[in-house]
């Protein structure tokens, strides 16, 4: 699998950093809007011993259609930001080029718009696009339909800067049929992200936990996608999609 | 739901008191070995205020059919011993009674003659029915089946006295191809019985946690299968056949 | 150490269950308002094998200056009720008999009158008097002194029922001096008693935690304080009191 | 307090980076063993702003004696190796330096030559200088001294290649009289360092946890020791002497 990197923040990086890792994957370029680190070799700069030729491309210099064309690839994974997919979503629709976004919020006109390429494409969104995550939410889902009843609340716990309750924590909640009053937020220290379901039952106690290490878990999520995608014919998917094939089975 | 039960030691009288709690059914009676009890009222000896009739009889002075006869039921309920299914089998399977087991350990003599009795009623069985435990098992081989390559192990948490691996933690180990050695048995003081499963991603962790309060658990496990044997036929049913139906859904 | 109980609700008889099943003291008897089991064996009714004579009396036909000098006792445990102590204060005081009440809440003027008594007898209050509770306020102190700049939030679970912030959790946020907004308050299912406190430094988290697993804790705080305060001359003394003894050495 | 540095391994530059960030402290110097990186401005190597003007020193090109006249320091701090002392201990001494010693295993030659500078200088020793294991070890020693009957076991977690039982654990086993059976190790994923010390009463549990985050927690701990040898003489000095101090008062 040839894959194109659109994004270069932090999250960006660990990402990159975890592709150029994998034999599943060639990570051919980067694709970001700020010149820094322009034409540096991604694996160089990220102080990975490899000899991926992958490099950093800038919207200012490069167009979209001249990177696809010089430098194709198979699959597109966008960490930028809500409005990145214009950059890229025509080009590498009318390229039958896979995309993946990893994008938190989106607008209704950005969703509108992901499902306007998926009739050209094969597209996938997860605003949370970890393993973890995504099975908390999928088994936490399952248990509560075949217990309807059962009591559930939520305690996630981060670092003591982070401002609001945790967009995952409210995605769980919503998914649940929770209040935001079930939601317990713990800021202490420098805890790096902890999400736990807890189900009270009546004579015992299921509780479903995921603790993040570090962002990297965002590109083993990336790995899981793209490998589940390889099949997949044009159409929007979800990670709750890609996982139910599992059940099926 | 009119339930027999077979089998009043602590586990069965604990879950006596949930089904004669329950508003979903009426705990007929319980059937057991020893006279002591006999002919009491189940209700008035476990000093719950209910009016049901429901008496314990035992099987020095009363036969299984002349029981069935003159105290009908729907499902029979089996918390007594390995052999006790041959004590009533054949008698419930020719009436069509549906038959729910919760006999932790059968030889392949048992589980055979539970195959033989499907061929004419409804049989489940569960070496372990609460729906906590199920669901951990159910959840575990999924995550497994997603991330094969992910590393696993369990914790089981036991008061001091208990003996050997805990069973259920033995059932998940199995069920997820793990080594005896994957287990982790705690001993201490009077913990009820605790399990979690630690699934050990790169830059992330998830754990499956099943904590138990005390033995009703399993009363509440027998109304969720008894509940959902309402619409199967004949046939030999698992608590993952009942989970299935609930994804799939 | 002979031993006399005022008080016989759950928590009364869950402490006098151990207090029987231990060598180290005697119940000489149980002092109650209620005249129900008057006159009743206490091992006897709690379904315990043991030929201790002690028996249930009742305010209403036994003055405590009676029971006294008929039952002599060494320790008087208080379970009963705030006012309690008006019934037997005195009565003991004079006798050189030790008090230990283990009355949740108390107003000023029961606080004072401890304090009075204190001055003629060993007398000894915590409103929590079980081990782990009391270690956790301890330890959790000694840590805040240790690094005041610490992040620190509670959790506490209990049962869906359970109305308004647990008694305990309020207790050690104060003793932390946190804000009513630290405690996080889960209620779910049947959980008995969870609470743990988690101190979040910025690269590392200490967590102390207390489940209970049921009220027979309370008996084991009992027979802990009673053996401490063998030593003990008249005075008034805490829990932190006995505990500081143990530092110290 | 200008503080010089030994050692500059992983676990040195991330104990630099926290005292570089530091307003209690100067790092005046790094001083090493490797060439590499002779002569860079600590802060701007580790990409940390601050116009510190500490350099990396190597013993090849400069003495300890140059070094310690030229860049006068207050405090020494090694996170070098067992060995380490030699090449700093007696010029640090005969200064009236403090040391203070992070090495995890000394031999008894070692531990005797600590010894002999403590006579000269304020010395001190810890193999685990975080401030969490040390509260872990401390407070669990005290729970052990109240209850010596309760049952206790270890459950550490590391990252999936760690070898062997984990040292902390290992000391955490022996300070309590626990056997290497009751120490109970995971391995699985990337989890960074988990303690948990599990005391099991008859009817209640505490649990002391310690979660590792990064091995920054390191400089923490430094400092927190650094602040507290600043009222202490000449002597030996370990965590559980600066934590009796708390108690004390």
């Amino acid at each position: 699998m040839r894959i194109g990197l659109i994004g270069f923040g932090r999250t960006g990086k660990a990402v990159a950093s975890v592709l150029l890792a994998s034999e599943k994957c060639s990570l051919m370029w980067v694709y970001r809007q700020k010149t820094l680190l322009e034409k540096r070799r991604v694996a160089e700069y990220l102080g990975i011993e490899n000899d991926a030729e992958g490099e950093v491309y800038s919207s200012s210099n490069t167009s979209i259609d001249e990177l696809l064309d010089n430098h194709p690839v198979d699959i597109i994974i966008d960490f930028s930001s809500a409005t990145g997919i214009y950059a890229y979503g025509e080009a590498a629709a009318k390229r039958r080029i896979k995309i993946i976004s990893a994008i938190s919020h989106y607008s209704e006109k950005e969703k509108m718009f992901l499902s306007e390429l998926a009739k050209t494409t094969t597209v996938f969104w997860s605003p949370n696009i970890t393993l973890g995550v995504n099975f908390l939410l999928f088994s936490a889902k399952f248990l509560k339909r075949i217990a309807p009843w059962v009591d559930i609340e939520i305690i996630e716990e981060h670092f003591k800067g982070k401002e609001g309750v945790s967009g995952t924590a409210v995605k769980i909640a919503e998914s649940l049929d929770l209040e935001k009053s079930d939601i317990n937020s713990v800021r202490v220290g420098g805890i790096v992200g902890k999400h736990e379901i807890i189900f009270g039952f009546p004579y015992q106690t299921v509780r479903l936990i995921h603790e993040s290490i570090s962002r990297e878990a965002f590109g083993n999520g990336v790995l899981f996608v793209a490998e589940n995608l390889v099949d997949k014919g044009i159409g929007l998917f979800t990670f709750e999609d890609l996982m139910l094939a599992y059940v099926k089975e």
